[in-house]
């Protein structure tokens, strides 16, 4: 590609509304282009690295056995009514009538259309295993969208639906796609972690996340750098940091603590380690029978030093559709302010839930249950009942032991871009998407779902791999792999002739190079493409050749490098190979 | 790829509402799968076709200096309303609001969007010119979405978008694009015919249809086998077919026709050609001015035998907004009813428009204005006034002299598949779309817009090339090039290990195979091929390979071909390449 015959439109700014570095640097280099809210246009020099991100993908599903076909971007609702999704989903699905006021939805993803392709297609268990995949505009209507192409609107992903027999062959589907897709985040060249996640909403039995490794990304992951022991924080397993409970050695004692509504505070009023505070918190569970409200109250209670994981709360068995306990509630059932409740003396309606750690607590401090006043020296059995419930309820920590036991935790940020999912019979169930097994009885399709999210890839590549002068693209997404820079192509004749002869060398050798000859001087052309982030630049100049140098310098590297002329491409082939 | 590792589903019934052929066997054929009306799954039989077709428009397309980009699907209301286009377009344009209640179009064209793109990128007149596409789903909510592909609702599309600084520069993009239009149809390896085109309602200044040539095509295309003219039936000039007009030779008659309302039972009961008659169209003209309506009457002369063009009407000065008389207001007017009208002793406020053929008559026959009776000998100047404007006004018939004046017309019908506009400043005006020029000032941006149908390329191929067994791909078009039919892999040795050397030869060839190893009887397998429209077959059997042979047959060959084994191959890419 010649720079002249291709449009590039780069800028000194970034706009005011790009908040994150990624967004900021797309915008700057001219590879996306605001449309409105959420919504962008991926300008050429974008669009090709989407199609480098696909093409990856598109290998590597068709290497697992993935079948590519393409799905409508308006569906119509009834299929969405047949899995209860129509209404499930809130405004985040766009819904639109067509023009004889029929309802559809512009699809956010594809369960619903492929299960109901699978129905009528497959009738027998030969026919199995099956999976369908499709790379295709996506549009969810975010409340707000934002950085980019991180939470844009209309987004590119790439999902895929396996169907099988039973659940073995849903698992082995599951485990192909999940080696998959660690062949492609491999290729792209990113540093990432796959790790177990919530199910979240869709439902299902099981499922892992990939996420790009970024400091700013907005999950944070636990891993144990001593196993394969690897989770989204939400769903890592937090082990008891008492492995068991001392015997009780003070006496319970209560004291003053004015003002200290927080543990941090009673600590540091009473001189001691905030591991031995217990915080409590106060949750209300509403059910409706028959018309008639009931409400349960729980204390939930963790050390002072921990935090509550609301993924967790939400599997406690019970409190799948706990809220918040109002400060009036509070007052009426345990009698107190909030700041100063606490397991001691609290008794039915209450359920007491005690973390992990907690239920191995002794000598612990706690609220009194009179505003102002603590106990220290608490303990279980002798002071209050054991703890109706003990379950894993906060955050893992860095230096907690990992839950396979082989190590201790660590804990980093990433960018979720991949989630692959064991949905089971769950939408097969509800759409009556059967097969005849060998026995010739119908049986509901064992299915599972995997999505990359194209566009997102982008942007967590960017939020890993920059500096202060722009993006630095792993090779496998660059533009371009190389990009030509000449130092005065129309006044010097040995810098044209070497700078064509070159481009054709490189064009021939399948090297993905783009010419630089838009006539720039040197220092607006250098700054082009480090902020586009062109991994290998090779600049032709005449003081160069007078001694039959060019000079190479990779994106990274903070000088560059004199290449002999007759060198420079099997020289850059080995740098884009290494 | 191996049939068992890919998804194939023929059916032997068509679904009855598949109406035409390429509907039916792409439906038999599994290319596509309906999911609601005019919204089609491309099931991975079919996108393996779509995706050649994309790869061919892409390359020519780069090569022809335009650049790829990627607009959004759903786009903001506001650009819509800027162009007028938001009022203007009627129910096709499908609309949404999103969560905050703003209105979005989903997308069936982009002409608003890539101006916007060029307002804000370009400034001067050395960034041009410059030429934009994308190939992207596109939604038109059709009344009545028929016949597969052809009318659908959610279809693929290529458009491209030329900016010019002046009308010479636009003209020459134009060209660009017509050309390369022209190398994309000859690579498809269809029989198409490029036309000149009405306008239509996209407004502009000039504009070419592609069309391919087939006998179910919707349009008539109007060609001379002697000269490069070439025209849709809308736009085809038709010349007078009398030179010029003869003396009067008779006296002008009123005769009694009773019951004879149209031409064709007047010339039988006057047995005279119908050649010799005038048809008489009486039109209304409505016009608002200060909330008064005023009506203007006009009456149409075309000879007995010819049909009337009311794209050409339309043209006629005045007769933009024409409608058909009511049976009232020819009453009114005419004092006469309908089927008895003619030119003789009209006069205002009727205004009298000939054909040109119509003009140069003499003697002709014509309504008499009196209920049961026509005038024979009537003739222009003696017996009424000459017409007030003389126009083109009926569809050329085949056999018309060409209007280069290189020979006749001939007629064929063919199917749109592309079109080309020149734009002008229609929506840069009104996008404010501007540009410095060399004294910088600004100047409205030359627009021209190309647009290529991408998902109807498969019906109107299969149009073109079908017979009683299915469907008949191109080479460039088929989902693959080569089918390998093993008789009884797995119970001859011979033919497994024949087929597997063959097939990984194929491969290694480059050639686009697929190796049926499904099992089925040799009667099933091959009648997929022939209906899936594989164009080269090759069936591995003991009993040819006893004698060193395979059988070769195309999908067009009534009976196969031994070829030896050893030869298979660069037979085979000779056959493809030619």
């Amino acid at each position: 590609m010649r720079a002249s015959r291709f449009f590039i439109s780069t800028l000194k700014e970034a706009p005011s509304d790009a908040e994150i570095v990624s967004h900021q640097l797309m915008m700057r280099a001219g590879m996306i282009k605001r449309l409105g809210s959420g919504i962008y246009t991926y300008m050429p020099m974008g669009l090709r690295i989407i199609r480098k991100v696909e093409a990856i993908i598109r290998e590597e599903m068709n290497k697992a056995g993935a079948i590519e076909l393409l799905m409508p971007l308006v569906q119509p609702a009834e299929l969405w009514q047949e899995t209860g999704r129509w209404d499930k989903m809130g405004p985040e699905l766009l819904r639109v009538k067509d023009r004889h006021g029929r309802d559809f939805a512009i699809q956010p993803t594809s369960e619903e259309v492929i299960t109901d392709v699978v129905r009528t297609e497959i009738k027998s268990y030969r026919q199995l295993p099956l999976n369908f995949y499709h790379i295709q505009t996506k549009f969810r209507d975010e409340r707000r969208p934002r950085f980019g192409l991180m939470r844009g609107r209309e987004f590119t992903m790439k999902d895929a639906y396996s169907f099988d027999r039973d659940q073995a062959g849903m698992q082995q589907s599951y485990q192909r796609m999940f080696d998959a897709y660690v062949s492609i985040f491999n290729r792209f060249g990113l540093k990432f972690r796959a790790v177990a996640a919530d199910n979240g909403a869709i439902g299902g039995t099981g499922s892992h996340e990939f996420h790009v490794i970024a400091s700013t990304g907005e999950d944070a992951l636990v891993y144990c750098a001593d196993s394969d022991y690897a989770a989204n924080m939400e769903a890592a397993e937090a082990l008891p940091l008492v492995a068991s409970r001392p015997a009780a050695a003070e006496a319970l004692t209560k004291v003053a603590t004015p003002d200290a509504t927080k543990c941090e505070t009673v600590a540091e009023q009473l001189k001691l380690d905030l591991s031995r505070t217990v915080k409590t918190i106060a949750l209300t569970v509403e059910t409706e029978t028959d018309g008639k409200l009931t409400k349960q109250y729980f204390m939930l209670l963790l050390r002072g030093d921990h935090e509550l994981n609301e993924v967790k709360v939400n599997k406690v068995a019970g409190l799948g559709a706990y809220r918040f306990s109002t400060e009036a509630e509070i007052l009426e059932v345990y009698g107190c302010v909030p700041g100063y409740l606490g397991p001691v003396g609290t008794k039915a309606p209450v359920t007491v839930v005690a973390d992990r750690t907690v239920a191995n607590m002794a000598d612990f401090v706690c609220g009194a249950n009179d505003a102002g006043f603590h106990y220290t020296g608490a303990n279980w059995g002798r002071d209050t009942a054991e703890p109706s419930i003990v379950a894993d309820l906060r955050n893992v920590v860095a230096g907690d032991a990992s839950p396979d036991g082989k190590g201790v935790l660590a804990i980093e940020r990433g960018i979720e871009v991949g989630h692959v999912f064991q949905l089971g019979t769950a939408y097969s169930e509800s759409m009556k998407a059967t097969f005849l097994d060998e026995n010739g009885k119908p049986a509901p399709l064992q299915m599972g779902c995997y999505g990359i999210g194209v566009t997102r890839i982008l942007g967590a590549a960017i939020e890993q791999n920059f500096d202060d002068k722009g993006i630095i693209w792993p090779a496998a997404l660059a533009p371009f792999e190389l990009v030509l820079c000449p130092m005065g192509m129309d006044r010097s004749e040995a810098v044209k002739e070497t700078t064509e002869r070159l481009y054709a060398e490189a064009v021939a050798a399948g090297i993905d190079v783009i010419l630089d000859d838009r006539g720039l001087r040197p220092g607006g052309m250098f700054a082009d493409w480090e902020l586009i982030g062109v991994p290998h630049r090779v600049v032709i100049g005449d003081r160069g050749l007078k001694e039959g140098n060019l000079e190479y310098q990779g994106r990274r590297d903070t000088e560059a490098t004199a290449v002999p002329v007759a060198d420079v491409i099997s020289f850059i082939k080995g740098k884009i190979a290494a």
